[in-house]
């Protein structure tokens, strides 16, 4: 099976994403070879430890490298303050220095986490990114963006700090419980629903095919860090165009909430999955879209088993008047007038400001049969 | 009394530092203009914060800037993990956006511990330094380092994270306590040691001025600010000529660390004035540098009352193998071999790696009066 390269382009600080089947087993080479010398600290949660922490370390000590490993509880609960002073405690009483490596081996909540860590520790140690979720691999690994979460918000704490290597391992995912899969799956269809229709069309045909671990699925992520990668490049610190990454989270976060990030009853992906249908189903709504595309959307997101309507989360939700108390909350509402990521057909999103936020109640209201 | 300002350079993050008598009167007024319709949260500690803070909130709010005041404890266990979440607790519980400014008003605690807040509340919020001691004047306050303190150590948990401002008000050091200007003083003088023996000349017969306030306080401050600021443009992340900033810091915080950083017994500025004299006199131990310039830097050092020997620290020292083994724990240790800021004459100094730790040993013993 081919593997593949993507190049994140940010001058002095560009790095590679390497992506591939069975590229953990050859970590160990990899590392060795382009950071001679270096010291690592892997940090990982409980479920990646015991599936696959040993075939990494494995690796790493064949290649002759010092590896410190550092476990933490799975679950987005993790990424709190508590736990990322224990973790940077560990890196220090290891006596890790600047030009070591931590590796974050794991979800996004690990890459999140260690990220942040990394970022911190020495005022900025060397981070490489393994990341074993498929949304990590194909979101949350790439971009700089690591943090954790405080009683106030999700990610309101952290930094932007790249990696100097990200390594996708397409086969480590053959462990990931399919729930998780599929939610992952909601990004990569996001960036076809971003700006690339025929990468969406492509999924249509071939989304069997990325479930089953074929090298369409290599070819999936590849083409999804390649999208992000562009955005990133373009806009580091998202004060522009970035912004279109967040097509489907502000309605998806809405329901984040509202299940109170419960993810016994919705995941991220879920949500945003959601998120993306309403948002094309907005967009018509507003004349901006035909119906039959957000149709097309629903169609295909529905047909992998991902939600899809206000309806599909389980336990229900509140009414329309909350739903929008709960979004004008969100983060990108500024001064009254909201900002959304809209799109006038398949692959044509932009970001919209200024929203009236009457029209969003009408549509929501419409969507769960209020009037 | 003439106001000055110097730029740090760093091409789209270049800020101006202002230094001057008076400009915290004024600080609300040249916020306003430079940044309109931002919120600000104020950082301080008690100390500050009885003398100043009311004279600075008046200022913002005669501006129509609204402002959040937020007071931690004075002195160097405020830069924790614990008073750092508290901080950005207060932050996000205030509602603050990427947009508005964290205000670090206070000496280096309090510039260390809220730009270091500043730098990971929403991944960066926007600051302005306005240092209230000497020492944050000349040094911490610029060139963007921030941090904390753990259980490892001094400053190893932080980012880098440049101002958008510093306001440096000259007048606001009549309140500090004569020791702390005394120590700041050490870092003044640094600048002149390093590489400008006219300064250095110039100090020699304007530090009374300086200490009683008169306009060569802010020439004082703007040279060196100047000297740093050139440093910092050329190396921000301190991969090489920035540690020449760290001349005498070697020597010193082996000090601190054997005076256990009991400010009672020595203060930071205190440990550098000795660690200088001694750097000079180890160049000149090593056929580097000539005997009457290690004489002439102690001679200065003393005339204004700081300690510039060994047996100057309170309590005494260990013996030379204790401090040996303490300097080899140092940070700047890399494979068995020193990292020394030497010197070859009066501003001529350099950064001399492999420096033979028997060498260093033999040096200290002599100075000791062991064999
Ligand atoms: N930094 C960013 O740009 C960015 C972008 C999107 C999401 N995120 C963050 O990512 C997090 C969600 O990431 P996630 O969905 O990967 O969650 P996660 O890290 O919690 O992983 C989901 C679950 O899968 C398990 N798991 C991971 N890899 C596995 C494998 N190969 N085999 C078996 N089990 C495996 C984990 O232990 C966990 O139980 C959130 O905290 C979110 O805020 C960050
Ligand atoms: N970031 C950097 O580049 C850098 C460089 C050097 C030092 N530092 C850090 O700076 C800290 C030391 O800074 P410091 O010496 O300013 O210590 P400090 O902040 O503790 O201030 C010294 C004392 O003076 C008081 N004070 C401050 N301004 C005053 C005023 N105008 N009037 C009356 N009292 C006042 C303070 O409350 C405190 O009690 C250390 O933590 C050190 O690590 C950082
Ligand atoms: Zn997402
Ligand atoms: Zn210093």
């Amino acid at each position: 099976m081919q593997n593949q390269t993507v190049e994140v382009t940010l001058g002095k600080r560009s790095y590679d994403i390497l992506i591939g089947s069975g590229l953990v087993v050859s970590a160990g080479k990899e590392i060795a070879r382009r950071f001679p010398g270096k010291r690592v600290v892997v940090v990982t949660d409980e479920n990646v430890a015991a599936l696959h922490l040993g075939m990494l370390t494995q690796s790493l000590r064949d290649s002759g490298i010092d590896v410190v490993p550092i476990v933490v509880k799975a679950g987005e609960k993790s990424k709190c303050f508590e736990t990322l002073e224990a973790v940077t405690s560990n890196i220090l009483d290891n006596r890790m220095e600047r030009g070591d490596f931590v590796i974050a081996f794991g979800g996004g909540v690990v890459g999140d986490l260690a990220g942040f860590a990394a970022g911190i520790v020495r005022r900025g140690m060397n981070l490489i990114q393994i990341p074993t979720s498929l949304l990590a691999q194909v979101d949350s690994s790439v971009g700089g963006k690591t943090g954790i979460d405080t009683r106030q918000g999700k990610n309101l704490i952290g930094v932007f700090y790249q990696p100097k290597l990200v390594i996708a391992d397409t086969e480590i995912l053959d462990t990931l419980p399919e729930r998780e899969f599929r939610a992952g799956y909601a990004e990569v269809a996001k960036y076809g629903l971003i700006n690339q229709p025929d990468f969406f069309a492509w999924l249509e045909k071939n989304w069997k095919q990325i479930f089953l671990g074929g090298h369409e699925r290599v070819e999936a992520i590849a083409r999804s860090c390649r999208s992000k990668a562009d955005v990133v490049a373009h806009d580091e610190r998202e004060t522009g165009e970035r912004a279109l990454l967040n097509l489907g989270h502000t309605f998806g976060h809405a329901l984040e909430t509202v299940t109170n990030y419960d993810s016994n009853r919705l995941v991220h992906g879920e949500g945003v999955s959601i998120g993306m249908v309403l948002a094309y189903q907005f967009s018509n709504f507003l004349g901006l879209c035909p119906a039959d595309v957000a149709t097309r959307v629903e169609t295909h997101l529905n047909s992998v088993g991902l939600p899809v309507a206000l309806q599909d989360v389980p336990g229900g939700v509140p009414d329309a008047e909350t739903l929008m108390k709960i979004i004008s909350q969100d983060k990108k509402v500024e001064h009254g007038s909201l900002t959304f990521i809209l799109t006038r057909g398949l692959g044509q999103s932009f970001i919209a400001k200024n929203v009236p936020p009457e029209k969003v109640l009408t549509f929501l209201k419409q969507k769960l049969g209020e009037k």
